[in-house]
């Protein structure tokens, strides 16, 4: 067997101590797979007085990068810190000393890919990613390689396990958002601070990536419209379950003609399809191609042992040359991407819960608000008013309309004076 | 752009047609992708004179094996010939010719893989499969390359959609087993002669490559354990829905201790689970890593635009040179691969259906040779006998066995005077 080749891994939190433990643990076994020994040459942290969880046998461990970048053995550098900075620093400096570079950090990618890419490209080094997007689901290869001979039609997924995990244990516990919240911190599905996960940032810049590796375009995440999960509670999940969805936070990219929608946000899934039947902390994307028809892909999205799994198959196919091949090919964020064809939002079916005004004639004013933007609808829900309460929820199903013609139906809605507290509007997804 | 890569189809069924189809009407989406246009430079067929559903837009067409394996233009070529001769000795032509072979034929890998593999090692030349198992899922390049990071514990799939469609169709319509086959046939989901189909034979095939992957055994097709389809009836679906599962024709591989587990055949799936919620010719396949946990795929397991899709992308993957690489690193039937520990069949659940005698005494009788078998009970269903009849169903779900103790009780059972017919024992899936 050939000579061992030399890794190293810069950051040791949860995602860098599990490709640790793989690399040492499947040893053997991943020697097989990449035709040589892989080892862990050094691994560099940004404080080595901190107690970790995984020994690195062997292995010195440093706060200084340059025993990683400035080292001639080192070929192949993990960059697992998170984040932006140092981060976007670390990267750089790891591509401009010749290191190939494998990463799960999606906010760096999404924020500073082409210029990371770009000096990738310059230095004739690669940098691999398939960690960054649904951890364990090798959705990046099955878009970039497997599916190659196919135009992709649309891509749907549920690409943030934290946000799903709260969303499934308030759908059959029937707890309210922050307590489950808080539930999720105390079990480890959340962070300290949840905002990247419930807002949808974390789903938005991973449907970037995915979009550029199935669309050709480049659309900044910030310019995907995005809805946060703390829009949703228990009257909508039990309105959703009436009418026979559930309620996911869906990353979506369709063509739509020649535009593109995109979008990020709570969606009612009809019960039985795969979306709806991904629970917890699971990811799932489907995808459909013009060729193979649907795809779908179910696996654990992030955690510790899933994302290493997603890394070190990275390493390998870096070091056996698959990667630099796949990075030309890509042509990742190479200069000038198309400028993104990005749609209003495309078309859908919606959901409208509003909150009204119990008295004769609503209904009619209401919808004839819907009427005059051209939307029909499909059906409606208000059930019998408790005693003594003034605002009952109204709950509208509409047939497909445009995403700018709902939109501009919620905002005049939400200025009608039976309306007591802001619309909420979710797009449906039934197949 | 690169010059043009020049490829030969060599047979013009339905998936060549399908990929001449693809590499038409994508041309320009795959010449991006593979860094450079692929053009098929000549199409081989059986008989010249038989109408193409697919123009070929000014290609030859021709008989002539050699106007592909002589051809110093081409360098790629698309082996499309079903069956096993003369697809043997077509593949063995064009490795021997110095092309580089993809195919779609998984009997042709099971049967003469350690063979067509070792050729191409010799002339130096790759095999690329991704279309000969599970059609669109890109099951292979995830195994092969995706989780090679992982041991793998598990494949569980349901690897051939005609006995997934009858299967379907049967639980939907009522209907018996001849009546929706026929149906089958009449709708082109099942071939004229179906044996290979639905005896498990494909499913088999797929199986034994998959394990190959995987695990790194290679189990001739034919020592795997297999079920076919017609053992199936209403009854045992009626039943097997009372206990909340379907039946799916599984193919299973699993470690068990130091040995590998595998069969092919109809097992009872939890309803919920993704491989009940599999219907009509759609495949599946779940696989465990011991890293990457459960992961799930699902889509078109065959017809022609799907299986067209994968043959596609290993086209790709051959000109960018992927293929060579992965072709390498997998070591596919490398000279000796370890002899298969091949176990028993692992240990399961059962359900067992019985046509017993009605009479007194019957039930103790035969339960009492499951005890002596040391297999222990979970539930029994009876249901009251219609007025007349002298036999009844008797159905019987165990606690987890050895498949070598359920194979002996049912042998022991058949020979019991009051059993009237042979049992069923079909293994079962709860996860």
């Amino acid at each position: 067997m050939s000579e061992p080749v030399r890794v190293g891994v810069v950051g040791m939190g949860t995602v860098g101590s599990g490709v640790v433990r793989v690399l040492s643990q499947s040893a053997d076994h991943i020697a097989r797979q990449a035709g040589r020994p892989i080892v862990v040459e050094q691994v560099v942290v940004g404080d080595t007085g901190k107690p970790r969880g995984v020994p690195v046998p062997g292995n010195p461990i440093s706060a200084d990068l340059a025993t990683v970048s400035d080292n001639p053995a080192i070929s192949v550098a993990a960059m697992l810190v998170g984040g932006l900075e140092p981060a976007r620093s670390i990267t750089l400096e790891l591509l401009r000393k010749g290191k190939d570079v494998v990463t799960a950090n999606k906010a760096l990618l999404a924020e500073h890919g082409p210029e990371l890419f770009g000096v990738a490209r310059e230095m004739g080094r690669s940098i691999a990613f398939e960690a960054a997007v649904a951890g364990g689901i090798p959705i990046v290869a099955a878009i970039a390689e497997c599916l190659a001979a196919n135009r992709i039609e649309s891509i749907r997924g549920i690409l943030n396990g934290t946000s799903n995990f709260i969303l499934t244990r308030m759908e059959e516990d029937g707890s309210d958002y922050a307590e489950v919240l808080a539930l999720a911190q105390a079990e480890g599905y959340a962070e300290a601070d949840p905002a990247m996960d419930v807002d949808g940032t974390d789903a938005t810049q991973k449907l970037a990536i995915l979009a550029h590796l199935a669309f050709g375009v480049w659309v900044p995440w910030g310019q995907i419209p995005r809805v946060g999960l703390e829009t949703i509670d228990q009257e909508l999940l039990r309105f959703a379950d009436e009418l026979g969805y559930r309620i996911r936070v869906v990353a979506d990219a369709s063509r739509a003609d020649r535009t593109l929608a995109m979008r990020v946000g709570p969606t009612l899934v009809r019960k039985g399809t795969p979306l709806a039947e991904t629970r917890g902390a699971f990811n799932a994307v489907s995808v459909v191609g013009d060729a193979v028809g649907p795809m779908f892909f179910h696996g654990l999205g992030a955690g510790q042992m899933p994302t290493a799994s997603a890394v070190v198959a990275d390493i390998i196919d870096t070091v056996v040359g698959r990667a630099a091949i796949t990075f030309q090919t890509t042509g990742m964020l190479e200069a000038d991407p198309p400028a993104a064809p990005l749609a209003g939002g495309g078309s859908s079916r919606y959901l409208l819960r509003l909150q009204v005004t119990d008295r004769p004639g609503v209904m009619a004013d209401l919808t004839s608000v819907l009427g005059s933007e051209g939307i029909s609808i499909a059906s409606v829900i208000q059930h019998q008013t408790a005693a003594g309460s003034t605002a009952v929820p109204l709950v509208i199903m509409t047939h497909t309309c445009e995403a700018a013609a709902i939109a501009r139906a919620v905002a005049a809605l939400d200025r009608q004076a039976a309306v007591q507290a802001a619309t909420s509007c979710l797009p449906v997804l039934d197949d």
